[in-house]
């Protein structure tokens, strides 16, 4: 169907076309989807804390466990301090909690770090806050399928040896329902994410009653116990180092801000109810879990979590309620690392957008979600779990720290934001960017609010670099400045070309006057004749070029040419190196130098296509060289002209 | 300088221009030379002697341990047999040599096993010498360096672990030896080969005198024995299992007759009388070692090899001989494996020009030499010692099999080449191939004289496939006959290739009529402008086409192309599934099906060219994949018009 468009070009409208032809990659992730299929359902709260929810709440399952591995450097009796630093975790919590239920009703549609900085402290902070959350995600994927993983060698350690592989293999899984698309996933989210929560309180629950009851033992056969790094006294620095290690139960609550558009209308009301409802479940369970390690004396072990401790203590001899426990807490921890597949490739796509990363993560794939992001994060996912051997311990020292770094950010450019709606006047709105300032008369408590938890999320940056950093923490403080850099050249890059292609003040297009085309040749056969004939085509200054090496082979060529050549010019160059390219570029930059403003020089190269792909190694690939030794000469335009062949 | 040829060619003479500039590999392998500097000296028999000796002589290296390792299956009394299976080896010897004396006096221009098949035999006896030789240079290769190797570590136990890596160097050093070229190497090789001779006769002369006056001792501190396969009785089986490892003193013999063309004239009696001293030396060094080994009690060892053992009794204390015959072999030993880069080249080159392997071996490469088969044999060597971890004995299954094939197809061919002789008339000459046909009155005798030597080598064939088939000798027994396979694909290939492009009965060369242009466009912009100039030049018959994905794009483009687009017909193709390339393939085949015959169809992809290489990572390379998806179109050219952004 032709229709002649208002501007007068001829659109072809393919709708009636089939879908793209069936492959294997049909098979893999499904049948493509039309543009026009865009999701656009919303959710509920309830299905909105299954699906945003699952990042945070799986961190009770090694957030606890981490603690105590730090402080165990110090002897079993460090392990009574895993509380008290839980409960100063949970208020941090709090604090940022309350900083972020700001940034939801400010930004409704959506407001992650990223946006955040850009909108309120410009592009480099957001460069910044980007590579924090890109690093971050990656680490989400490696610490949770890694932890996952360990859950269940927790229940059968004969998987063990296996673990790194069992890692990589589910990389591959999650990475591909990502590529199949998110549509078919979110109910598929509620069931275990409920299924986990439930089991964690019906563990908590009966371990509370048991142990007020006193009727809670103590772990049967514990592992072997784990510390990290030497053998350390109990002091400040040791306590602020298990402190930071727990932080990491704070990963994923940022999920719901960026998140926010997934909601059913009032969606701000919706988003910021749900990040309540989450904090409350969040704090609640990690709480009780670093609570009750210490009555039945669990130890910090890469043999056995101590969640499959607590669950098998807990529940005595119940070996189905502790499998179902262990069932719960892998298949969240999988679903967790499922969420940095979400939040990975739609990051790197805004971040392209804004021309910080290759326009290609822009770019939809069949399945309309962004494939290029989905692969990037499962390959550099699986790098790390195979780095670090699957270790949830080895890979600590490098997370959360950028999560922290994206808080902080988050948290100015809030407190910015207020300082900016503060000095509207009453009643004035501006629209900025993506999202409305409105003057607001509590905008000095709100500013203050998100000032302290840009601070304190900035004192614990700082105590994790200092008390992480030999440990690992310096390669994410290396990786991100450089990463930034990398955004900013490609942003450089973008722009300059922006400036170059533009047609503001470009006068009239190039007109070319004259055009010479050279046709290197081989030998005079069908496939050169071929070429000789397209290039008559192209102009009348025609020069045939020959690069002689072996001198009787060039007499025959001669002697052809003058029955074949059709009166053409022909150049013979020796070549005493017995080189190809060097005589033939000396040639190009002779007549190069002669060449008028107007004026194109086009290389017409007759090239053999072979019908089968090995064939090709039989031949020099003589456009392909002659194409990288020319590709930065102005002026220059290189046609090959296939020649097929049977 | 310009110089009207006789054909009316310009031929620029470029004997002024310097040579190409100075890399990385001028300082690795030297400067390059003109093609006027072909070597051409020739050599005499006592310099002869030490270039084509090297790879039969160093053999004695490790021909008896691999007897007694085979033996040592049967318990250390089997050992007794290892003379005896040595005289059969040296009768087969002076067979081989007397049918080898006659193709070196009938190919005076080298009578190597793939030329006498090819001119005798015909193609397909041919192609089998070929790979036969092939496989054996490569072994060649990773045997002898092997055993250097185990030469160095029977004197320095410490290197033991550290025999792959150091063989591997030691390839790559031969490699670079031979990349700079063979023509300073003549002198640098008489040397050693005549002190490894000179060593070896010290050795045997003191060691038989001191047998004979009964002061021979027998070897202090044995090493462990070593034997090869499950244990075993004596019997026939173990006795042919041991001769056919023996017979690894027989490589090397055929180097001369390949190589006659590099002596002195009267060549082939310079050549021949090398070949009979030779024989005699190795002979003579091979029985010795044989016998010696009894009396001092050697044993097999992967530890300590045999003649470091013989070395160090018959010198008892004398230190400092004994490190000259480990040095003395060794030196040797590399020298065989650089016998193996001068054959597996220049064989790969003949066959290259014949059309049975890829055209590129017959290039020489900037220092004259065959680079790129230089480059393919390091590389195989150096992977089949580190399959084979560097050890002889687990080689040794895979090795000389193809050497006897080579001697039958030889010895056969020089059989067939009697039997001519003999049909033509007293007197009668007839050139063929490469050599003269003389009639012999004496053509009988010779012919039985080839026939005996093609038999007994025939049947050494199946002895050795069968006694060692199980070990690894399956690989070569399936490897030739692959190899074969491949060898006739490239030919046909090239066959078909050749007819394709013959002129003959070729009328008229195709003349273009019509002339089609399309114009993918992303954008408008400068880029785009001068494609589109440039297509201007090639045909009024433009259709410039954009795929769209994103509405809101598609109407900025048509708006502009509206101002810039010079009238030129514009198509919008929509893409509902976000493809580019599917859409605008679908669109050439509805153009492609209303071609005339002798219309081409040009697309003209604008292309960016960024100043860094890493940019391009930034860009879509459309014109690379249009390229690859309309490779198989005839009658499509596909031009890139580079527009460079600095």
């Amino acid at each position: 169907m032709n229709i002649e468009d208002k501007n007068g070009a001829t659109v072809l409208h393919r709708t009636q076309v089939q879908a793209p032809r069936r492959s294997w990659r049909t098979w893999l992730i499904g049948r493509p989807l039309p543009t026009a299929d865009a999701p656009h359902q919303t959710i509920g709260k309830l299905l909105g804390l299954a699906i945003f929810a699952s990042d945070a709440l799986s961190s009770t399952a090694y957030a606890t466990q981490e603690i105590m591995i730090i402080l165990a450097a110090a002897g079993a009796a460090a392990l009574g301090y895993t509380f008290p630093i839980s409960i100063a975790i949970v208020i941090l919590m709090v604090v940022v909690t309350i900083s972020y239920e700001q940034t939801i009703y400010n930004y409704p549609g959506g407001g992650g770090a990223y946006i955040v900085s850009r909108d309120n402290l410009g592009s480099k902070a957001a460069m910044v806050a980007g590579a924090a959350l890109l690093t971050e995600y990656v680490l989400t994927v490696a610490v949770s399928i890694s932890s996952g993983v360990a859950q269940i060698s927790s229940a059968f350690p004969d998987l063990f040896p296996w673990r790194v592989q069992i890692g990589v293999a589910m990389v591959l899984l999650v990475m591909l329902i990502n590529l199949r698309g998110v549509k078919e996933s979110g109910t598929a989210f509620a069931i275990p994410s409920y299924f986990f929560v439930i089991m964690m309180f019906i563990t908590i629950g009966v371990g509370l009653f048991r142990y007020f009851t006193g009727t809670l033992g103590t772990v049967v056969n514990p592992p072997e116990m784990h510390s990290f790094g030497e053998a350390a006294m109990i002091g400040p620095f040791l306590i602020l180092h298990a402190f930071s290690s727990g932080t990491a139960a704070m990963t994923g609550i940022e999920a719901i801000s960026s998140g926010i558009t997934a909601f059913k209308e009032p969606r701000s009301r919706n988003a910021g109810i749900t990040l309540l409802w989450m904090i409350a479940i969040l704090g609640s369970m990690f709480l009780s879990i670093s609570f009750l390690v210490g009555p039945i004396g669990a130890v910090p072990s890469e043999q056995e979590t101590v969640i499959s401790q607590l669950a098998r203590t807990v529940f005595s001899d119940a070996n189905f309620l502790y499998l179902l426990v262990i069932a719960g807490t892998s298949v969240i921890l999988f679903l967790a690392a499922n969420t940095a597949f979400a939040g990975f490739p739609r990051l790197s796509a805004i971040q392209a957008t804004d021309g910080f990363l290759p326009r290609q993560l822009a770019f939809r794939g069949s399945r309309l979600v962004y494939s290029r992001g989905i692969v990037a994060l499962a390959f550099l996912g699986a790098a790390l779990i195979v780095i670090f051997q699957a270790s949830v311990t080895r890979l600590m020292p490098l997370y959360a720290i950028g999560v922290f770094l994206s808080f902080t950010l988050s948290q100015t450019g809030m407190a910015r934001r207020w300082w900016k709606v503060g000095h509207l006047r009453p009643g004035e709105e501006v629209r900025e960017a993506g999202s409305v300032l409105r003057y607001d008369p509590r905008w000095r408590g709100k500013m203050i609010l998100n000032g302290i938890g840009a601070l304190l999320t900035l004192v614990v940056v700082f105590v994790f670099a200092i008390t992480k950093f030999v440990d690992g923490a310096w390669v994410v403080i290396l990786l991100i400045p450089a990463l930034v850099l990398l955004f900013s050249r490609i942003n450089a890059h973008y722009r300059r070309l922006a400036e170059q292609l533009s047609l503001e003040d470009y006068g009239a297009p190039p007109r070319i006057v004259r055009h010479r085309v050279l046709l290197p040749l081989g030998g005079v056969h069908r496939g050169t004749l071929r070429a000789l004939s397209y290039a008559r085509r192209l102009s009348d200054d025609i020069t045939a070029v020959h690069v002689s090496i072996d001198p009787e082979e060039t007499e025959r060529l001669q002697e052809k040419w003058l029955d074949w050549g059709d009166g053409v010019r022909l150049v013979i160059l020796e070549s005493p190196y017995r080189t190809f390219l060097e005589p033939l570029l000396e040639y190009i930059d002779t007549i190069d130098a002669t060449r008028q403003p107007n004026e194109v020089i086009t290389i017409v190269v007759p090239e053999f296509v072979p019908r089968h792909f090995w064939a090709n190694l039989l031949h020099t690939q003589t456009a392909l060289t002659l194409r990288w030794a020319l590709l930065f000469r102005r002026g220059i335009v290189i046609t090959s002209v296939p020649y097929q062949v049977d």
